[in-house]
């Protein structure tokens, strides 16, 4: 597959991920391991809550974005990683059975000044339900190497 | 247990949690699922990356940090959820047998204007590990309960 370098990335430009859908037992396991609030691991608990279910942990959500980035976007490109991203914020909640996918904005390209060999992306990205509700949204930040030449 | 509300947090508080151990098989069954990049689930091809070995996806990371803080404070706390966060960095690789605490000082406190059953805490979060070294960072936003009267 043919690489994408930075010079190949223009500001405005927009990604569609393809779907992803999140499992009851998805939920309940990354909550036991990482985010052990009883609306995000125990149905019954879940019920009585001002959620009125069982809701995903947002950091399981972002978690479900990143492997829609690795799955549609990071390995086609020539990217060097990420010191991180801006503004998450979680919009809405995530149930059992809600498909995801991002959709992405690229809102500045420049060259990074101390490293000639890459360039600096950020994007405005979107995590959206199946109703076209943002969920989850965030401004990311990657570094893509230039175009050997 | 005596709950903290918004009126118990002022500026300046700060608070360091105990130390959770990151293990090679945590690192690669996150990574699996959600992130699924070669230095995050293969030690071979991890030794050849610039890495040198085997690094946590940083959403691992960034989600043993959330456990870290539902052990020692969300569930003190009288909070009523976050809707995200800031400016979180990655700022070092976290390795196999890295041993993880946070260090958060309160930074901003302020009742709401439109709901004045609660008040948002606003932390500047660090995550270091066994050399003190700062493996990621982020601002943090929370929304905690007023003392009820």
């Amino acid at each position: 597959m043919t690489k994408i370098y930075f010079e190949d990335i223009a500001v405005g430009d927009t990604t569609t991920s393809h779907s992803r859908t999140v499992t009851k037992e998805e939920i309940i396991d990354f909550a036991r391991k990482y985010d052990p609030q009883s609306f995000h691991i125990d149905e019954e608990a879940a019920k009585k809550s001002i959620y009125g279910g069982l809701i995903a942990s947002g950091w399981h959500t972002a978690s479900n974005l990143m492997r829609l980035l690795v799955d549609n976007a990071t390995n086609n490109r020539a990217g060097l990683g990420s010191p991180g991203f801006d503004d998450l914020r979680w919009v809405r909640p995530v149930r059992p059975g809600d498909s995801l996918r991002y959709e992405s904005t690229v809102v500045e390209t420049r060259k990074s000044a101390s490293r000639p060999e890459m360039g600096i992306v950020r994007a405005d990205v979107n995590l959206l339900n199946q109703n076209d509700e943002i969920v989850l949204s965030l401004k990311s930040i990657g570094m893509v190497k230039t175009r050997p030449i």
